[in-house]
């Protein structure tokens, strides 16, 4: 990765588009006091600004045409997000002023800011490392309050700190290895393998696996898990979807960005966002009533993480119920067995050994009956255990990190068979370098630049 | 208008919803200070903050949990925009960041903030006068650059001057008046009533009649005229709107609100937002072809400040045309003689001879022919003048303001009469009176609490 001396000046609407009482253009690089200088005037008029002290006055374009009462602050450097000498321009939040004004700042000399670009020259700074970088994203995206708490531990350097103490276990191995690769010549034997292998698996192996099994759990509040109520019609699959939706409907439908066309609403379940696609719609848009509906279901639930699958307990398994559950076979699922409030103990029975090995959760979604169980159940699954997150969960390795702790977990076992067979010490170096390498990757030191651009360009222009 | 005393703290996300790399809480009153104590947390401890010092940290719920790393800025009370203490907290722009912080913001006794409510503070501690409180609101619904100009002339205080101005004039003429009363029986004849009809004439009456004339045009600017394309199907009405779109198109759909029901696109014509209406659909969705049409057609004309009557010039006029042209007698109009690149010089003719008396602009909306003179004469239908507005407008009084500054001149035309016919100075204060009382309204001094209500209430929240 080439640190490149970052000298031009960028600048961009860092508040979200829209109007709102507040808007902010942001303005980083060594053009940035100058440019304040130029088109700002303070209401008390100044030569010098105090760093990090917001100013009254009128902003202008360069021609001095007043565009709009504002605060400005300049933060000089390095005591900045990017480390550079950062202004920024709160204007009024309309679009058009905001427009404006970015665009008498890029006449004096600013060029438009790329999606990510702020953050990017903090990381290049050695400000924040990249799991930092990547924690504003999984912040701005998180969807409940566990996923911003995970991005917040992120952004605090939790992280970075577990790797970085991984690291630091396979540098203490690389320094024992290499006085041997130094002195080979000496008497004593000067590695000691089983003290190595412990090392090794106290220091760095163990703390790996940890990672990896919080990523899983880490990309499951992140992202969310799909989730399809499958059923046939008149089953009370509409009323579970609404049962399920009751209380944190204004939470979640508050966040923008959801695909309406295939994912019907979203829900936090313990904290983990849930996207639930109701099939009912399936099977009135198809022409051939029968078989292309259960095509359609069957395309839903090759995505979905999990399926409710349904059955009207007050009328026990029909045919239909019977193809939709064959065309479910080997997914993920739990058997919703509704309407018992109305059914018959006989039909209740019946059901019970047809789904027998099953997880079967009976429940009455008119009445609301069954549903905390339901819940609970689902968020096992989705974690696998029924502790809450908030007291395991200190981190989040993304995709991104899962596959390079994964690829440092391979390292280790060769390193760990090498040992075992007593290699000699510039083949276990070789080892314990690649995983060194690999962890480089994670925060950043050795990350590619392609790499970084495509972590960067994932970021909303601003940031 | 009761100046209470404000005693409660207000908080709300003061930038827009959405996602972007910055967001805002921003808290006002009392208790502000003691909830930037408790949920902050600065990277360097300390206990006091500079005011309008930005300082970078930590933000936690009640609970200590963090929620975000910020900037805080406590604004120290009374250099702030609402006079009170001011905190502002810049957290990422996720909504969902931003919803945990209010809300932690809220459990430490802050209440949300009406809309407006941070301006209408403003305005009650007599920081700002009504106008530019209505300046804020204005500069939020800008939809044109020009627009933003006014606005920023009218938050800076331009109305407010010239009003003050006004009054100023008023209270002068008052005085007189009332040393008349306070000494009824002096010999000399104290009124001098062609001076006081000079003064009335030129403090007074000119100025307002020149605010009065700039509201309509002022009008114009904020809110924007509606122009309805009208003629048969294929005269060429979508290759005029389409022609009209070509450039300002970035520009205007940038700016969100437009109801996609009636009006279809907006331009800017030097300045003036124009909504553009086609009444090309109008024909396809009428059952009775004819009869309805021409009905829909006529509701669309209803409402149009402009209509422009566009007529095949190759074909001529036909008995549609005839029809549609019928009903816009009495409108606004600019007769459109389209396809004059294939028009026959025969047809020409017999159409000038036609729309004789008419304004005709003669055009090839294909080839994007005659559009400069179409756009200049719609602007001078628009404003009256083709001087550019830049140079007279210093600032647009509103509905509101118009229809007091007409209340205020009905005031001293009854003075005026008043004074020419002598009448007794009680009777003459009492005119004066009215007219202070109305000039009182527009700038916030006499306005009624529902009149203020109204006003604020349709600011957005934050503001």
């Amino acid at each position: 990765m080439a640190v490149l001396p970052v000298s031009d000046t960028i600048a961009a609407i860092a508040t979200p588009p829209g109007t709102g009482g507040i808007g902010i253009i942001r303005i980083s690089g060594p053009l940035a006091p100058a440019i304040m200088q130029k088109l700002f005037r303070p209401a008390r008029p100044r030569s010098t600004f105090e760093s990090h002290k917001l100013y009254y006055g009128t902003i202008t374009d360069p021609d001095g045409r007043v565009l709009d009462e504002i605060l400005a602050v300049h933060m000089r450097a390095p005591h900045t997000y990017t480390r550079e000498d950062v202004v920024e321009l709160h204007s009024h939040g309309s679009y058009l002023v905001l427009q404006s004004v970015l665009a008498a700042v890029l006449a004096c000399g600013a060029r438009p800011a790329e999606p990510g670009e702020f953050t990017k020259r903090a990381f290049l700074a050695g400000r924040i490392d990249l799991t930092r970088a990547e924690a504003v994203i999984d912040l701005l995206k998180a969807r409940t309050s566990d996923g911003i708490q995970l991005a917040v531990h992120q952004l605090q350097g939790e992280l970075y700190a577990r790797v970085e103490r991984i690291r630091q276990g396979l540098v203490a191995i690389l320094a024992v290895i290499e006085v041997a690769i130094d002195f080979p010549d000496e008497d004593v034997e000067i590695l000691d393998i089983p003290q190595l292998r412990e090392q090794l698996h106290q220091e760095v192996e163990e703390p790996l696996a940890r990672l990896l099994a919080e990523a899983d759990r880490g990309r499951i509040l992140r992202e969310g898990v799909k989730v399809v109520i499958a059923g046939r019609p008149n089953v009370g699959k509409s009323s579970l979807l609404n049962a399920l939706l009751r209380e944190d409907r204004a939470l979640v439908t508050a966040v923008p960005g959801t695909t309406r066309d295939t994912i019907e609403e979203v829900v936090s379940i313990h904290g983990v966002p849930v996207f639930l696609v109701d099939t009912a719609g399936i099977r009135e848009h198809a022409d051939q009533v029968e078989e292309l509906g259960i095509e359609r279901a069957r395309s839903k639930f090759k995505e979905a993480d999990l399926i409710l699958f349904m059955v009207d307990a007050s009328r026990g398994m029909e045919a239909e119920d019977q193809a939709l559950y064959e065309s479910i076979a080997g997914k993920e699922r739990i058997i919703v067995l509704n309407k018992i409030d109305v059914a018959a103990r006989k039909d209740v029975e019946l059901l019970e050994e047809r789904f027998a090995g099953e997880e079967i959760v009976w429940m009455s979604a008119r009445e609301g009956r069954g549903l905390d169980i339901l819940e609970e159940r689902m968020y096992r699954r989705f974690l696998g255990g029924d502790d809450r997150l908030q007291e395991q969960l200190a981190c989040a390795p993304n995709l991104r990190h899962r596959l390079i702790l994964e690829q440092t977990a391979r390292a280790c076992t060769r390193l760990r068979q090498a040992l075992e067979l007593a290699a000699p010490p510039d083949l276990l170096a070789v080892e314990v370098q690649a995983a060194l390498d690999y962890l480089g990757d994670i925060v950043g030191i050795t990350t590619p630049d392609d790499v970084l651009d495509t972590i960067f360009s994932s970021f909303c222009i601003g940031k």
